[in-house]
């Protein structure tokens, strides 16, 4: 494929919520996300293809009947962390809808239908919840929990969709829509330096690993920061400084990775000990047996630094995937076809890994020559992101024509 | 004093801000600042005391002639920290104005003109520089710097200013204002509990501690939390933490008190590492010395860290306050017409002690069982609160009458 074709295609999506840093801001009902959904349509028309939004705001572009059933889906979502990186979600659509283009070009037919998505907050950038679109859609979140997350500002998520024109009382479950897709196929750029460092465009994944997400309380007693004697205080700053310290020492033993990136503190004044301060874990590992080892060795050293410090201390699960093992003929099937392309396992989140429990599921990855994501520094040349369609094509073709 | 005309007053003004929780927020321009400038204004005219709002938003009202010099200021600040007390800076101004009225009661006569005053921005709550409306009268402060301060919503003092009918151009020194005053008295609580284990309604101070505020800011790497590997990281959450528990050490190791309580993390998202982290560091101690030690101690230790973690660490002084000695023989004459009422420091910074540089000054504590302060817990009987009335009337009968 040329890369001339992807660079004209890449180039419209691009410039939406992109901010002057770099990074993206493209929260799900945001002016931002309803600009890409627009574009979606647009390409969808522009194809000939028939376009749909489900029940819990996810888009189909078909080309075919949908009706028909064991279609072969792709795509990925458009949503952004914070100052996210471009490619992240975006590129798995705009190589969707190349795909088509190279099979048509091809002369290529589809005896069962092929279908482009776009899954809504992906990221739970804005309301929390990673994977939301396909949760809900795969009845793993309850719609009326759905529709009463918050974003940082306060906004319910029935708010925010009912503001963007979408009704939420639709949110649910939709085993019929689900029950027409035969296999789904996430192409996404890798979010590490494993590509980079075998050498390779593209890879294919063999699972993601169990990872989760804890909400983590801490609290004290606000006072003054000038006047209150060090052993009055009850400084549930102390505790949570502690905890981040203990999150990375219990995952660099166990052989994981534990990550706190948000906090919020109360009042957050200079001149007052914080009354309160919540924070969220990030904890991932190979296996469940790693990840349980972090999480324990976690609590119990934090609990009793809590206790040392005066201060309180919960944590609660807000999100727990367990270990996913993608389709193994499926993968074993398109690495052969891509030339014995690596096989390699990843620690994020996709879409992908909530519809592996449903159909028949793979990952395809593109190079990423940082290792960086979920940041500006991400990146994918044209080159490999031409060879992603490619790969891509060749999968759809192999699947479904 | 009737313990009842105190409450009745009080009642007037302690709604003004209040929230849900107990705690208040009155900050500086705010609508419940602007709600307390009327509160404050009506006093005056309902006593047939001369108001005026000086260059820098700090209201006085006369009893005498304004012109005529050596006057005797007392009052104190209405603005809040976030969720801050109902009696840190309210108590001064209530207490003035219940002062005056009880002098007039025993047909006290002044030779000297008496003030009550009320001063903008004691707590730097809103736009981070503490006894701003003080410092800029002094000259402590450029008034280009102080229009430019911004609150955490982004919006400058100048605007905040103008959106409240006042004028920003006019910042700066006022020396013929602070000329006009001879010497200034603030009652304030006590935000400890040493008057409670003493047990003493009303003390004076003998000095403020040196203290300031320090923002130190934390820079890194952002990238994806779960699929960055941990040596790959360059995470300054970590150099964070490792910081807020230092500055607690060094504090305790050489005597004095260090604190943070206010932290600004980017893109502050559970599955990305933190690109940045700001953060605020209150220190104080008994002397200067020690508070040299405390951040020298802690500026080593981090920096030393933030090699480690390969992330960057940079500390800048946003405020600086040394030692203040109150006037020693206003303090002894105080202490003396109060009955040998105790004499302590203390860690809070104030008016009195911007004020004090220029102009004799003293300053009243009321005992506050709690001992919290800036937090809603902070406290004090009524009986207290009216001793510590008849306590400033009798110190400005001493000194005017």
């Amino acid at each position: 494929m040329d890369t001339d074709e992807f660079r004209r295609l890449w180039d419209e999506l691009a410039p939406i919520g992109r901010q002057s840093g770099g990074g993206y801001l493209r929260y799900s009902w945001s002016a931002a996300d309803l600009a890409c959904r627009d574009w979606f349509r647009a390409q969808a028309r522009e194809r000939g293809l028939t376009c749909e939004t489900d029940r819990n705001g996810n888009l189909y572009a078909w080309w075919g009947d949908p009706e028909s059933g064991d279609a072969v889906l792709t795509g990925s979502h458009f949503d952004s962390v914070p100052h996210g990186g471009a490619y992240d979600g975006p590129l798995g659509i705009v190589s969707a809808f190349l795909a088509v283009d190279a099979l048509r070009a091809a002369g290529d037919r589809p005896r069962r239908p092929i279908a482009v998505g776009a899954f809504t907050e992906e990221e739970g950038g804005r309301f929390g919840v990673p994977c939301l679109g396909t949760r809900l859609m795969t009845g793993a979140v309850d719609p009326d929990r759905a529709r009463a997350l918050t974003d940082p500002a306060g906004t319910a998520l029935a708010d925010a969709m009912r503001e963007a024109g979408a009704d939420p009382d639709a949110l649910g479950p939709d085993p019929e829509r689900l029950a027409r897709i035969g296999a789904f196929v996430e192409l996404h750029v890798e979010q590490g330096r494993r590509l980079a460092d075998e050498d390779a465009p593209v890879g294919v994944a063999s699972a993601i690993w169990p990872h989760g997400r804890w909400r983590l309380d801490f609290t004290g007693a606000a006072d003054h920061a000038g006047t209150t004697r060090l052993p009055d205080r009850r400084d549930p700053m102390l505790t949570f400084a502690f905890a981040v310290l203990a999150a990375r020492k219990e995952a660099r033993l166990a052989g994981g990775l534990a990550t706190i990136g948000r906090v919020v503190a109360e009042p957050n004044a200079t001149n007052a000990i914080a009354a309160t301060v919540t924070a969220w874990l990030d904890a991932r590992a190979p296996d469940e047996a790693v990840l349980a080892a972090i999480l324990a060795g976690f609590r119990s050293k934090v609990t009793e630094r809590a206790a040392r410090d005066r201060t309180g201390f919960t944590i609660r699960a807000e999100s727990e995937t367990p270990v996913v093992d993608f389709d193994a003929d499926l993968r074993d099937r398109i690495a052969e076809r891509l030339g014995g392309a690596p096989v390699l396992p990843t620690g994020a989140g996709h879409d992908a890994g909530v519809l592996a429990a449903h159909v028949p599921t793979a990952m395809l990855f593109v190079r990423n020559p940082t290792g960086v994501s979920h940041a500006p520094a991400e990146a994918a040349s044209d080159e490999d992101c031409a060879a992603g369609v490619e790969a891509l094509a060749a999968v759809l073709r192999d699947l479904a024509c």
